[in-house]
């Protein structure tokens, strides 16, 4: 898979990019992540990328050409499934996207920022809008990383144990049941014993009624599907 | 506002934290953020912070003590509002929780690695366990970069623009309006005539109806509350 990122800030979201999973799987050589600075396609003499919005009111708004100009140069190498913009108000990431981009060969993130881009960007080029969820982020920098990392770790051979993947929460359409590691006993409190009893069987019956039970109380929507 | 993370992978978040409005916010001395390595507080002389869990299954678990007592050093020197845990089983973040959060003095934010922390951890030590979406991440280390650009943002003085950070999607409980910027024209593609009116009230009259309209569209949930 290949990823490139439209940025006006690649410095904000490099160190993800060079830890932990999307390391490894970069490494591995199952991912590519190329940065785009849109500054380097800016107009005039300072670069412009932005501009005061049409109508008045506060926020700059990201301009057309150079991010026109830029996703052609990228166009021009290869064919992409997709081109995603990172915004609040689009899709909401879920863990059924996440399996779905998982399996492309080329995306492009465009990422926001101020105000967001020109409304005939999304017209024209856009074709899947991505919110990370309900809330307002500075740009859309943060969310291009999460929504890497919730692919990239989904594609085979990025993880090593792909059984721990399977297991994790949302991905069965439940939340996770509670785990406990060592000590058996601290400061008095005690792992439930059923989990040191060593009966497969039961242990694994005891997962999925916790696992259940927390759904249930704190994600009743989840079970409504 | 000052905020404390704990995390085994202090790297990976390194770059958002010295970028845009996060790096605004510390050098305006608004907001301190600081790192922890759990690591330091790790057991034996392997410095070991994980464990396998209890009952079998793929994947390790965090074990309570380096937490523990990672968490009693941090609260000899001052009192916390709250003990956030970064999980995807937590309550899902929205811009409501960030504003009441962008309140607080003190924040611990943990972050979860692997298969998470012992239960025990939370039992006794987590105030509050936060989800940024219905998705899997590596780790909460995303999840913490991006609540804390959600909530730091929010602290008066950080954006310099107040206004704008008011008109944001989700902030009134509407997606914002399109916008657009020069040129008027662009291969064909005109900029709404009611934009270069010059009537700020029709301006002001149309942009709420296509927030209505958008919002109706894309998250009629939202129009529900």
């Amino acid at each position: 898979m290949r990823i490139d990122i439209i940025t006006l800030l690649p410095e904000l979201i490099k160190s993800p990019f060079e830890a932990s999973i999307l390391k490894r799987g970069i490494e591995k050589g199952i991912v590519e992540v190329h940065m785009h600075d849109l500054r380097h396609y800016g107009l005039n003499k300072y670069n412009q990328v932005d501009d005061y919005q049409y109508g008045g009111g506060a926020g700059m708004v990201m301009m057309i050409e150079p991010i026109d100009r830029l996703i052609q140069d990228l166009k021009a190498e290869r064919d992409y499934d997709e081109v995603i913009y990172m915004t609040p108000d689009g899709e909401t990431l879920n863990q059924g996207i996440a399996n779905q981009l998982s399996l492309k060969e080329n995306l492009i993130i465009l990422c926001g920022h101020y105000k967001g881009v020109d409304q005939r960007v999304r017209d024209l080029f856009v074709t899947k809008e991505i919110s990370i969820g309900d809330y307002v982020l500075s740009g859309g920098e943060l969310g291009a990383a999460v929504l890497c990392d919730a692919v990239i770790r989904l594609i085979p051979g990025v993880i090593s144990d792909e059984t721990s993947a399977l297991t994790d929460s949302h991905q069965d359409g439940l939340l996770a049941p509670p785990v406990y590691t060592r000590p058996a006993e601290y400061k008095g409190l005690k792992v439930p014993e059923i989990l040191l009893s060593g009966h497969a069987g039961r242990i694994e019956e005891w997962r999925e009624e916790q696992a259940f039970e927390r759904t249930k109380k704190r994600r009743p929507d989840m079970l409504k599907d």
